[in-house]
């Protein structure tokens, strides 16, 4: 869980104002994701928008990527969410493709080569590595999957899994807070 | 109202190949796009799926453009939907810049220069021209906005406004259907 009380160098506004990252160390870099995904959901609780601005963010910052967005977990499907990147398959079944066995496994996946990846989903023939990561409201309770392409094998290590997983938590932090607020 | 008997030359799965689309006309440009915008709706429901998909589809169609995406109107603001381009103003109050006014006199607004349209709300300080057209559910439903903002004074034109304005139709047809069919 997230510390709210983290002392926030980013307002809401300095999210239109991207800085240049090309300096920074893949961990810095995580590390200032993370401080603007905070600054993001700080005063706005709607998913949409969240993750639409989140996807922007991630888009403009992480470099070496050809699509990264969402997918929401609707029964037994996840569907399209906001991205940034090429059109995309609406619906992918649970436990099909790297986003719906990320879902299936309550896991995150890094697939060094998609087409090494059984039952691998193509909707961009270009992609060639990827990283989806769950987002959870709770251990147990699965909102989506937060999905990054790479049209360069071997594009995500530990360290991008890592702080991915951090910014999904900070994402669904007050999803988090509220469940907790009500049982 | 759009003919849902037209002709589609294109399938959801072309969605995901773009064509090249440089050496078309601006009418033959918006042509295909109300093709590809039926195609996209043709088969799916989910509002965000097909907003998402949208923005993509005129992200990498329209030239010249720096954001394209949605705002869905919620009570009585407009919250930031899927989108392509920068990270964007999460909530605009009706009545308030071009959105707020394109819903607030429900009607299309292109506006050549931005910087001389009184109230205007700065998400991008590139931005220098933009068109607004409601996405209505029927005449007088307004859903939300399509939002298109450009680097450029004076990008948009009545074909501009009137092609945005017949793709916004597409997109909103089926729920036009489903009060109609419900009421």
């Amino acid at each position: 869980m997230e510390d709210e009380n983290v002392f926030h160098s980013f307002s809401k506004s300095d999210m239109y104002n991207l800085p240049d990252t090309n300096s920074l160390s893949k961990t810095e870099l995580y590390n200032l994701l993370k401080e603007q995904t905070r600054a993001l959901v700080a005063e706005e609780f709607d998913f949409i928008a969240n993750t639409a601005n989140l996807s922007s963010l991630l888009w403009h910052s992480l470099p070496q990527i050809n699509w990264v967005g969402l997918y929401r977990l609707q029964l037994k499907e996840l569907v399209l969410g906001p991205f940034q990147g090429k059109p995309a398959c609406v619906r992918i079944p649970v436990g099909k493709g790297v986003c719906g066995t990320a879902v299936k496994e309550n896991r995150s996946i890094l697939v060094p080569d998609v087409h090494q990846f059984p039952g691998h989903i193509a909707c961009d023939a270009e992609s060639r590595s990827e990283l989806v990561v769950p987002l959870r409201a709770s251990e147990d309770l699965i909102l989506g999957v937060l999905d990054i392409d790479s049209p360069i094998p071997n594009r995500f290590d530990e360290i991008d899994r890592l702080g991915i997983e951090a910014i999904a938590e900070i994402l669904t932090s007050h999803v988090s807070r509220l469940i907790k607020a009500t049982s």
